[in-house]
């Protein structure tokens, strides 16, 4: 896999005026997410309590027998819920996950749609429907996700430091600052 | 991503002679998970309702505030699912999990065993535990697994003709043998 | 907890005519649960791919901190998913569910609506919300359910000789008619 | 279903001197749960992180095709669930839950064991196992449960004066203090 490339909303974070749109935060805490970057995944749409990410599947996202592994469909599932859990100005963390896997999908592009059921001061809860292209139903997901008091932007400050030291460190020095898991 | 090299055992499973010992069968279908592979997942040991995997993690496991993303981890637990549930010798689907994200990882080796707790004619449950280098647990997993009736090796066969063929096309032909998923 | 009451449907199912209508005989399925009416869990409405059940809370669905105890909710959303799982004629069995209690109940009347969210032939999936009488979520459900090819009103011409013999010794002998769980 | 009956620890609760012993607390606690109660659920067995409850099967547990309930088996996992994550003398909420059904049960005694996997600061997670009278596996249960800072037993205080003034009107005054929900 290659390294991830160098990011306009990297150098912006360390250095630059913070947007107070917290559309705008979100978007950049989810730019960063390179596990997302590797699978390929794309946040195409976000706002409050609703995230829309996609996906074309690759040979690399299969599985020995030739269909898109669950951990790839998972990948972009959990793109979309931390996007729609972050959409409100705060961090939240995953807490609680499950995925009934529908469809074996083989390629062509997959959405994923994240829409919140469920927003109290401590939790909120999405339900995430991936399909196919032909908008055939691939896995159901659900996710809980823990809010927590920090607001969001205080992430980008902080990875902002963070990647500045290297990665391995900024993590250790910050690891309860997990904005999307 | 780099393209994934070509793996002893796909020639073999194309035309070679097939070893009867389910456990072998099992092992050569997980080596052909491309997407394990590109995620570093590594199959350490399996043997019947029983698996364990490990991944070390790197950058670009991390996610836009330096913690391992959900996707990655869940990689790793259902890659070790996958390999427990299909080594009673036939092709077992899976159809449910759940995750509990229980402490951000950031770094070091996780390692997922997967251990089955039920076994019927046509379904079969894992548990599977991550843990960090210290022991810790890092997420709780279950899943369920369709059980098919279709020979684990057959498997092998398809999938060598699928990859003479190239994938996608091989996929398009044969998307129900989900051996793995 | 009284005794089930003679339910009319039952001395139908075991003499009379049958009707054709999915629908009908899913309600009459339906009517003959007694866990679901003990605690006082009432179906509404049922469609194809839908249902919707009713509960009035009442003290003895209350814990030891009065609130709803999480099996009474359960039992409620269950309903609902084993109504509109079992709508289209054949029986489905639940495999796999998962609940979210987002919000303590304590009183008035609960509703879980069951919307089917896929449907292929071996499987089939809904997501179900309770919410309260303000229309707040309480709880968030999603279940899989594994659809055979047995006909649905052959459970009630089961059910019929299973509670003419008895219910227990019935169960004995057709253990595997798990037209709802 | 008949009015639960009074019980000792109530009296107790509003007036006597309490106990330290966060295992008595919990067992009182766990002693007021009248769904359970009414379910025939009973609490065999707590310690810390552990906890074992069994159930009758009765034949109003059984639904339209004459096997237990979802709902009966849930109630009786989510009981035992309840009672290990109460064990630490801090109330705990349950949050996220999951139940794979792998086996219809319809006489004899049920068991679930639940044992705590997972202990931080905010969250526990139990897997419970819900096993038939010869040791088969009937269900596989997993739940999520937030912990709060409540000392448990205050629970029993506030309960007990929320019973004397009727449980409906004392569940208004004080919905948050859901020790086992």
């Amino acid at each position: 896999m290659p390294k991830s490339p160098v990011r306009p909303e990297r150098s912006a974070a360390a250095g630059g005026a913070k947007s107070k749109d917290p559309l705008a935060v979100v978007r950049r805490v989810m730019a960063g997410d390179r596990w997302a970057a590797a699978a390929g995944a794309r946040l195409v749409e976000v706002r409050e309590g609703y995230a829309r990410t996609t996906l074309r599947l690759r040979d690399d996202h299969l599985n020995g027998v030739e269909v898109a592994q669950g951990g790839a469909i998972f990948t972009l599932a959990d793109y979309a819920f931390a996007a729609a859990s972050n959409s409100h100005g705060t961090v939240a963390v995953a807490l609680d996950t499950s995925m009934t896997f529908v469809r074996a999908a083989t390629k062509g592009v997959l959405t994923a749609e994240a829409r919140e059921e469920s927003l109290t001061r401590r939790t909120s809860v999405c339900n995430v429907r991936v399909t196919d292209a032909g908008g055939k139903v691939v896995a159901l997901f659900r996710g809980t996700a823990f809010r927590k008091d920090d607001p969001l932007d205080a992430v980008l400050a902080a990875r902002g430091k963070a990647r500045q030291r290297g990665p391995r460190e900024g993590a250790v020095a910050a690891p309860r600052r997990t904005g999307t898991r």
